[in-house]
């Protein structure tokens, strides 16, 4: 039986957007490992129920069902350690940790405020009122007011880049000379930014699209 | 001859609270290496001149003179293999300069703004004007206006430390098990802050405080 990933889908099924989602598709790719995708909205809670909770990335490889998308990528790591390692040494994989949190921390707030108005726009409808009700309570704010602060938005995410781009230019990967798993955690957020972004946040010619372009490339993902 | 290590110190020269020059302490401290420490002035251009530029840390290592914090910690990694790795394997060492440049473009302006007028007030007399005039001009007001405004950044600071306070909460240090080079960096900065603030910036039980203990205490410099 085939791997099964269950990957946050907008109204249409193909537009695969979530950052978490991301990482796990280019964790499998890493670890040479298929999968088919099954796409899941917000609200498809009990097409997962099985899994315990209700948010995706949800793998099911064989018997196992896993969730969270750290959670996975550590199975992945200890369950195929033949293939290349997503982590590398436990000294790397202590200090991917820290890009995981600066990235949940930092960038992926940086990036909702200016994408969140978008993403509601391309949900099937029954997600848009689970999205409006969810975003607005965390936020403090209705999606339209977030979007019209979008210009305001710009500058904290310039400045969260800043450390990714100067890395970027002394080196080809996150992780040195291959990708490994601190850049699928970036790549999850700058895609999920790029793929619903109305207007484009970098230039093609830009280091982080330069890399976001090597990371599909490595693995014949472009 | 013993290793010397040009060490940047205020009014007082047992005053010692460059980030940079943390790093090396401590990195030396990693390497098992002995050393002196030179106390050095914003303004003592002409003792360091033989580094080729201006600014500490600089190592002298017999005849080998290094300059620049990542130069110097590169140079300690290359030269001293057998003893403990400050990086780790190549993909852990890719990853350690993700964080030396979150530090700087992060972390640091954080961290400058609210310290800079303590600062400041310990300098020597020459150094003071030294540092008042290329603060200045970057940060485009005066001292005073900076101190002034000292509430207003304390939320900053707080949004740069989350991602450490995450990471410190799951590990005991930033590269695992024991500190090493992304500790070195981050503790920098850190201490550079605890050192100069006038206000403690943290509680002395905050994960960040008994991390810092546990980073000296595992180089016996408590």
């Amino acid at each position: 039986m085939k791997r099964k990933l269950y990957d946050l889908a907008a109204a249409d099924s193909a537009f695969r957007f979530s950052p978490y989602c991301w990482r796990i598709k280019l964790a499998l790719a890493h670890k040479n490992l298929s999968y088919d995708t099954i796409p899941w909205r917000f609200t498809d809670k009990d097409a997962i129920a099985f899994s315990g909770q209700g948010t995706v990335p949800v793998l099911v490889d064989g018997k196992t069902t896993i969730s969270d998308s750290q959670a996975i990528a550590e199975y992945l790591e200890d369950t195929y350690p033949n293939e290349a390692s997503l982590f590398g040494d436990p000294q790397a994989r202590a200090v991917t940790l820290f890009v995981k949190h600066w990235a949940e921390s930092t960038l992926h707030p940086a990036i909702a405020k200016i994408v969140l108005p978008a993403i509601f726009k391309r949900l099937a409808p029954a997600d848009q009122a689970y999205f409006r009700t969810t975003r607005e309570a965390s936020h403090g704010m209705t999606i339209e007011a977030i979007e019209a602060g979008r210009a305001g938005y710009l500058p904290a995410l310039e400045a969260a880049l800043e450390p990714l781009r100067r890395t970027l230019r002394a080196q080809d990967f996150i992780a040195g000379e291959a990708p490994a798993y601190a850049d699928h955690i970036i790549f999850g957020a700058l895609q999920w930014a790029a793929m619903t972004t109305e207007e484009p946040l970098w230039a093609e010619d830009d280091v982080l699209a330069v890399w976001m372009r090597a990371v599909l490339s490595a693995y014949d993902l472009d």
